[in-house]
């Protein structure tokens, strides 16, 4: 990989990688079409034990956001309270109160999915599609994320590289540090240590432990949101489409190492796996409790349960994701 | 039930069915203490297709809200498109672009769970907390949904009331006419009819079919949010509490039928089983498309996968719930 | 003019009134360059008793908007009430207590400026810069409402069509009724029969008076936003030129005749007079109690202050402009 | 002044200084009442040379705010663009194109008057009423800032203290430093020093100049919002109501020095100016063009115009005050 060559790196790598037409000219779905039914009944057939974990962060005004490209955590506000029913002034007969509440919230605020109209290629959106006419200031008109509701559910599989790689890197925590990424050789590093249950094929949403949220609940949020992480390599984007996986989380922010590793570039492997591939990508996803768990028993498979808000148009949705082993 | 003394019987009812202390002093939880791992893996164990249903309405702007304590529809906007990638204004470099949004909502405008938080009984919120301490405009400091993140996925059954009843009530669709005040003798007599996979007990989460979010999509929203619609009777609320259902989700506005059955009282059955009996509900849920399947098949349980946001505070959530069968 | 041939007529008009380049290529201003020291010392100079009225409608939820290109009506929300304060629940000190709000709301929503960025002709922004790369996401990154902040202050005129008409439409109020092209006729002959406080001319705001808002305000909201009005005829477009007025704004939601008067166009006249004349137009405007005023006294010009608010980047801006007589 | 004892200082300068039933019991306008039709008409006269100042603060996203009481800045984005506009995806015929915008915002977000619901004294809000059923999640049921839409216009009176002190603190800039508490002695040398165009009296608008906004503009905000900062003594209120000043606004965060006097309080002089004395507040104006124009012509007083947005029962309001000298 030539790092002052960004452009072609990325122009070769997307041409590699691209499915487009692989799924017929009015695909909306990319890789989810790799999640079929007996997929989910594989699933559900993992199992064991009714054990659930949720998977999302917090939605409050203590997150991570600091307002880049207008990104600001969530504004919770309430329309009525518990003080106004104790006062009576609501309106309400017999003594019913009642409280209510909005929400106000980039998409991308806390634990959530990118759709496939989040990201743009040269002007291509998902299966070359025109990026201008597909994604307006009415939103995705095609690819919104309400087109993949009943789309996210399958078998989770959690390469824990935080813990995998810990020994190996001297690490204090079992955690990444950041700027290191994540390249094919450690991904498959991960699943041969973690044995079977982490083998990772078609349809499989995998989910990859850094640990550098659990470092931010210790530290505090720092630079989070956009600064140093962890994460993938640029070079791993090969071995994604190879798998055939149907999505990929993180705990990180942003998916891939940060700083990127061209000298200038801008979520590289987003620019490949999003508009080329097809891909879903979740970020800031916690992990921790599962991962935990998963390493307790040395099973890394699950029925992950994490679709989105159907939010018409939407380019990307907030979930709190639950992981049922 | 006297019609005419709704304060009376909406003391005694919720005296009966109250649940205050049942799971400590602390609890904030209620009646989603009944889910447990073995419950979990019960419901797991029903998937036998992995066919998948996503049981949310739209969110968008032609949503049925009309402003009603400021309940409107959602407002999705844009803070980048494809058109501004296609320009080259976003300042990426290497023919980067993106797009991304917020949202603007009322957390109970579309599908959605009500909060512990959401209702108060004369001045108490649920396990007899007081009110205007419990949910201030901080939100809901006790009961906040972000409570219940790994809490509402279990087994799931269909009770659809519109096609039980259509020949009964001669009507020309599988729905019940508006008004319609579904009783506990309509419950049972829907289990009986539906068979062996209809039963209803501890830890289940209920979900009744009226028919009439159908109706909707055939003739539109009309007063949908609010206005006269088929519902649980107020009466029903002695088999919620003695079934040990862990929530109870309609396809109507407002759970119960509406006008409600007092002369003067606002959605008394919520008042109850809120805050006495720590149920939760779930309201504008889509069940169309698993109400087919489940006829089809007369199969009437799956595992069902509805998790709410964590939004710290809140008193309800919009949701994507999902069954899998 | 020819009803069937919007296009020809727009880009005809267009030409005769376009001032792109009358102030330089760096414009960012349209006609408020108009207004200058001597035009507000003049404006100032009009007062004579003191007196105030402030021309804004509410803003808040019972407003007229229902949704059209995401236009709802203000979405006001306290994130701190007096009920709390009284709990103790807020954590201060010495009995201290506070009330905060937020709100969310479209610029358009209520009385408001349009500013330049609002309308583009034939993808041209004011003076002929690209529509595209003017107005992004990011918002208007030339022209944004901010560049007015102190530019908005002049000699107001108000001309009561509602008034000056009702003898011969014979109407039952001072009001024009729905679909009423106002011409240059009209408005000479209002200019003539108000007399000499009534003369428009070069950096005068003028206020011009249908009477709709008066009748929603006994009738109700009805179409208000965007149904039939009263309204400016596409025809005087050349009039608005030759005036050299630096703003107009009316009582009605849309400005000019509603439907307007070719077959196939929408608001053909701000298409003319934003991006071409450099125009500022104001909206639902509250009328009512100045033009009761200046009928009584039969004296129609006086200071108005209608500065917007310093938005960055807005194309609009909510304002509750005073007249000071 | 006893530090230790706020309690009792806030109580006992809360009776010397409060106004209640002054202006009969159903008042909603506080100190606003002393500016009448003499006093708007002085104003008016006051102007010149019809020289104008903005002194509103950008309200953008680069704002001071840091999430504090989830005051955020304010969020604004596109929800049509010229880029829409350009591609033709917006469905208007003739090439009418537009862009539209929507806002989210804290109240006090930015430039701002403070209601009189914002702030209570021991559960009691203006005129004696109670606190928690004047200002409910509804917002301000009494006092909300409409009521105030045609009353906050009247005769400008700046006092600079940054210029007037500089020499004595030996300043580098005309800027008070951090933690600097004004006094009745400061204000009184200001107005001598400034001369006879200064005097303040009854209905005025006092603006107090700190330079601490300059200082924000060189070194960048900091801890602007809520942290240490010029800005008025408790001492000064019963000078505030001896003079009988309808508002008084300063370019600081929180109008009095910072931090407080008492070793336990949180804006003691709220406390006592806003629900005693009636008393609005203006905070975070730009002030620096102003004081230049001031301090060049020893000319020191003006028209101001300062209306508020009108939304109802909001307890403060942004604003774009206007200068017009």
């Amino acid at each position: 990989m030539d790092r002052t060559a960004p452009a072609q790196e990325i122009a070769r790598t997307a041409e590699q990688c691209r499915n487009w037409g692989r799924w017929g000219d009015d695909d909306v779905l990319g890789t989810l079409n790799f999640i079929d039914d007996a997929k989910r009944l594989e699933a559900a057939r993992l199992v064991r034990t009714g054990e659930i974990h949720s998977l999302a962060q917090a939605f409050d005004t203590n997150g991570p956001q600091k307002g880049w490209r207008r990104r600001t955590n969530p504004v919770h506000t309430m329309t009525d309270t518990g003080a106004d029913a104790e006062n009576g002034t609501q309106g309400f007969p017999n003594g019913m109160g009642g409280a209510d509440d909005v929400i106000a919230m980039p998409l991308q605020c806390s634990t959530q999915w990118d759709g496939l109209g989040h990201i743009f290629d040269r002007g291509k959106a998902w299966n070359g599609r025109r990026a201008g006419v597909t994604v307006t200031s009415d939103g995705d008109l095609v690819t919104g994320i309400q087109t993949a509701a009943a789309n996210l559910v399958s078998r989770g599989v959690l390469l824990d590289l935080g813990r995998v790689l810990q020994g190996e890197i001297g690490a204090d925590y079992p955690e990444l540090p950041d700027g290191f990424a994540i390249t094919e050789a450690h991904l498959e590093a991960a699943i041969d240590r973690q044995g079977e249950s982490a083998r990772v094929g078609r349809g499989d949403i995998l989910l990859i432990r850094t640990g550098q949220y659990a470092r931010t609940r210790r530290d505090g949020w720092g630079d989070y949101a956009g600064g140093p992480a962890p994460g993938l390599s640029f070079t791993t984007a090969p071995w994604l489409h190879r798998t055939e996986v149907a999505a990929v989380a993180t705990d990180t922010w942003g998916f891939e190492v940060r700083p990127n590793e061209f000298d200038d570039a801008f979520q590289p492997l987003h620019q490949v796996v999003i508009p080329n591939m097809g891909l879903f990508i979740g970020e800031m996803w916690n992990l921790e409790s599962l991962a935990e768990a998963c390493a307790a028993e040395r099973r890394y498979d699950f029925l992950l349960s994490a679709p989105p808000l159907p939010i018409t148009g939407a380019v990307g949705s907030p979930i709190n994701p639950v992981a049922l082993r």
